[in-house]
């Protein structure tokens, strides 16, 4: 049963997400994993790869070879009706590390590169730290979800897409997407799309990938890690659909960037190709506790992808997550972090077991009527 | 047991030293992995990793974290009196992405780098492909074992020193490490000491890491890839004890070159703090083997270290694998792939059960007397 975690099953787990929670004695509904065990058929995978051969992989003389190229093709063609060139598939150990390599050798310190905001925290440190110049796309709700306006996206020499968006949640639609394409034309501007949340999309709202939009200028990015809860495989695929980056990234040097291990090949592979029954009851824990966020937080639309709720706590002041978590000792990711349009919000994590959930939506209560 | 495949036990393994030889029907013994199955405490170890969180992991906000930096530490001074400093220790998928890495930051196209010859093919290609320029430091057996001359040296850039040396099995002394600390401070030449095979050295040889001798321009890289068989975590150390390539290091994009997953850092924590008892026992069934090849081979000098043997074949012509391969059905490396010196010879890989090894050694011997 994936959905068993309770209150007094909260310490003793080694990844990030709990480690630090735990230790200052909070709920952790912050870092971007899940509380649920792996499917099965990862599980095994790994478990009876552990036991065999664990030297050169068999793909190791040419990484064409990978196993994995064909799995995600595949894959993406099945689920998204959009089938990638094998020949653009490059392996990188996360997206971020994917992201950073395209930007690098696309891209130029002090060129702007548009990205929504409030955005996930890596990608605007990414921005500042290479250098280059954000463009906020701010996202902005009146009510009615939110929505952006594009033609900030005249000048860029880059847009970081991230989507569905984290950490609104936001699917966009298929005008927004043609919308972003037209103007990207217009303008030159590569278009990097993340794509890693487009298994975790609700009812009704649909994954459209962008690639088919403008093959011509977009590289996209995606991995295992958040759909099926396997980040520390640091395993990740990026579909360089544009001549001229595949060429820049093979210029350098030729390991330069590393690969992923067997290990997370493999793990990939079992994820991609056997864990869509896992998936698809996930999904429906997902799409349950965003019901019961929603109703904690009528006010706010919850979101079209993802779980992660973007919760507006202006009422806790500019930081919330910091009152949250002496206060209320519940872990937040704190809003002032995701940049521009960040401050009065907190990013909750509703991965979890039901009792969970509900005793930080309490905790969230209480606070929020004191 | 350690040492139990046989010869009818060929087929089936999924590794890249198994796939290409059966495929042609030959006996692998090429790549530079062990038939051996891995330590108990490393299967254990990713086996329950397994089964346990794969999300990000404890050390993920702080690299600095990664429980893999103070076990490395602790074996380098417990087993070679040599205690790295920890600030100095970057973690990297394999050791060809650490050379290069610190290539691409410490040296231009053209820029001259040395290194002995014969060589492990991946850093002549490395060399070729990143535009520098070989400095070849010739190994020349005279029937006293491989001796080199350091001069040439001077002018050069770096030094790519892969000490116990690939394909010869040197184990350089003290004395000559001295003549190349020597000569690289004269010459302010940058040493990169690649130092996998320092624990499978043969008695009555030593390893002496080298940045002892000359740490203002070392830098050292290791993995626990060669010696515990884990070639696909993909996992590897660098100990950059020179500030400035540190901090080269550390302008590039914070991400862009990626990490190993957690099963690699894991499983390498295992092999290095638990994998002990494991590596004595294979290493005395490798002295075994290195005696085995010697009665084979009796006019050539066995390795000092590793479970390589560089066969001098001149009688099977300049490429003496290709012909080993199709009328021996034995699968060697190809000398020629070694670079200057290495027409007429073959690499074997002897780290295999004794009736495969004596099957190998039984077909060089009815070729060579053909």
């Amino acid at each position: 049963m994936l959905d068993e975690l309770d209150l007094t099953d909260l310490s003793g787990r080694s990844g990030l997400k709990w480690v630090k929670a735990t230790a200052v004695g909070a709920i952790p509904a912050w870092v971007a994993d899940m509380d649920f065990p792996i499917p099965d058929p990862v599980r095994e995978t790994l478990r009876s790869a552990a036991g065999g051969d664990l030297g050169y992989p068999a793909w190791d003389d040419d990484p064409r070879d990978n196993p994995l190229i064909d799995v995600y093709v595949e894959r993406t063609a099945r689920r998204h009706g959009h089938r990638p060139d094998p020949a653009g598939i490059r392996l990188f150990t996360e997206v971020i590390q994917a992201l950073q390599a395209v930007l690098h050798v696309t891209t130029a310190p002090g060129d702007a590169v548009a990205m929504h905001t409030p955005s996930y925290p890596p990608f605007l440190e990414t921005i500042e730290r290479m250098g280059r110049r954000l463009v906020p796309l701010p996202l902005t709700d009146r009510g009615e979800g939110h929505v952006f306006d594009p033609s900030p996206l005249a000048g860029c020499a880059a847009l970081i897409l991230v989507n569905p968006q984290n950490p609104t949640g936001r699917v966009f639609t298929e005008r927004e997407l043609s919308g972003i394409a037209t103007l990207a034309r217009e303008h030159d501007v590569l278009v990097i799309a993340d794509e890693i949340h487009s298994d975790l999309v609700h009812d009704p709202h649909r994954h459209l990938p962008f690639a088919p939009l403008a093959p011509e200028r977009t590289v996209t990015l995606n991995s295992a890690s958040k759909a099926f809860n396997l980040a520390g495989l640091r395993c990740a695929v990026a579909d360089v659909a544009v001549p001229r980056v595949r060429e820049a990234l093979d210029r350098l040097p030729p390991m330069l960037l590393g690969q992923p291990g067997t290990l997370g090949v493999l793990g990939t592979v079992a994820a991609w190709e056997h864990g869509d029954p896992w998936l698809t009851e996930v999904r429906g824990l997902l799409d349950r506790n965003r019901r019961l966020v929603a109703e904690a937080f009528p006010r706010q639309r919850p979101p079209e992808a993802t779980y992660l709720a973007w919760l507006d706590l202006h009422e806790l002041g500019d930081d919330p997550a910091a009152r949250v978590l002496t206060e209320a000792k519940v872990m937040l990711s704190p809003g002032p972090d995701f940049g521009p349009g960040g401050a009065g919000f907190a990013r909750l994590n509703f991965a979890t077991s039901r009792p969970v959930l509900e005793e930080v939506l309490r905790r969230l209560e209480t606070i929020r009527s004191e």
